[in-house]
């Protein structure tokens, strides 16, 4: 075993693509990502895992067909399976995603947003 | 839906028990905790689950029998399953746990530190 400490300032000076989770962490059949964000995402949904947001710095809005979801660091929110939302960050934001497994970041809508799965950083 | 951010600083401050996980968020079959520690924990392990341990504030050693991972703000580990540990803080270290449902704090170890389990603030 490695008693090394996951460091999450280390791991996000790895990178700096924003909509691009990183896999720093497994638990089960669970990830932790760390992603960077700025600006409008696509709208979609996960049939098959809800989705944690923890904001670690910035702020970011998640939109929901009906309401929004305000976050700033040191604030989370467990988006249910199923549903539609969008994030969005006026300002670059950086995040842990908390997910099952095998998740695609745009979900039922695809696109040129789609980042390659389970990248571990 | 309830479209509020889930604030862990307020959250910390509606308990001051140490030792007393308290249930913030669930996604999947995986719950999101808030403890506060200080001193020595008991020898423990769990068998059916992983452990992921995300210090907010303060610092923890989780020692092995192998060796210790030194923890301090704003770092995770993640305990395997079936691994004993025995978490220390010399002093007062505020964490988020993520782990499965209905994980008993002490593990297979038991005693007098073992806590209501699953029990939501």
């Amino acid at each position: 075993m490695n008693y090394e400490a996951l460091n999450l300032d280390e791991k996000f000076s790895r990178f700096s693509e924003h909509w691009s989770p990183r896999v720093v962490a497994e638990m089960n059949d669970t990830l932790f990502k760390l992603v960077k964000v700025q600006g409008e995402f696509v709208w979609h949904s996960h049939a098959d895992t809800d989705e944690a947001f923890l904001v670690v710095s910035g702020a970011l809005d998640i939109e929901f067909r009906h309401g929004t979801v305000r976050l700033k660091s040191g604030e989370m929110f467990v988006v249910p399976r199923g549903v539609e939302h969008r994030p969005v960050a006026r300002e670059e934001c950086k995040l842990m995603l908390v997910e099952a497994k095998g998740v695609v970041n745009t979900g039922n809508a695809g696109g040129e947003l789609t980042a390659e799965n389970d990248v571990w950083v």
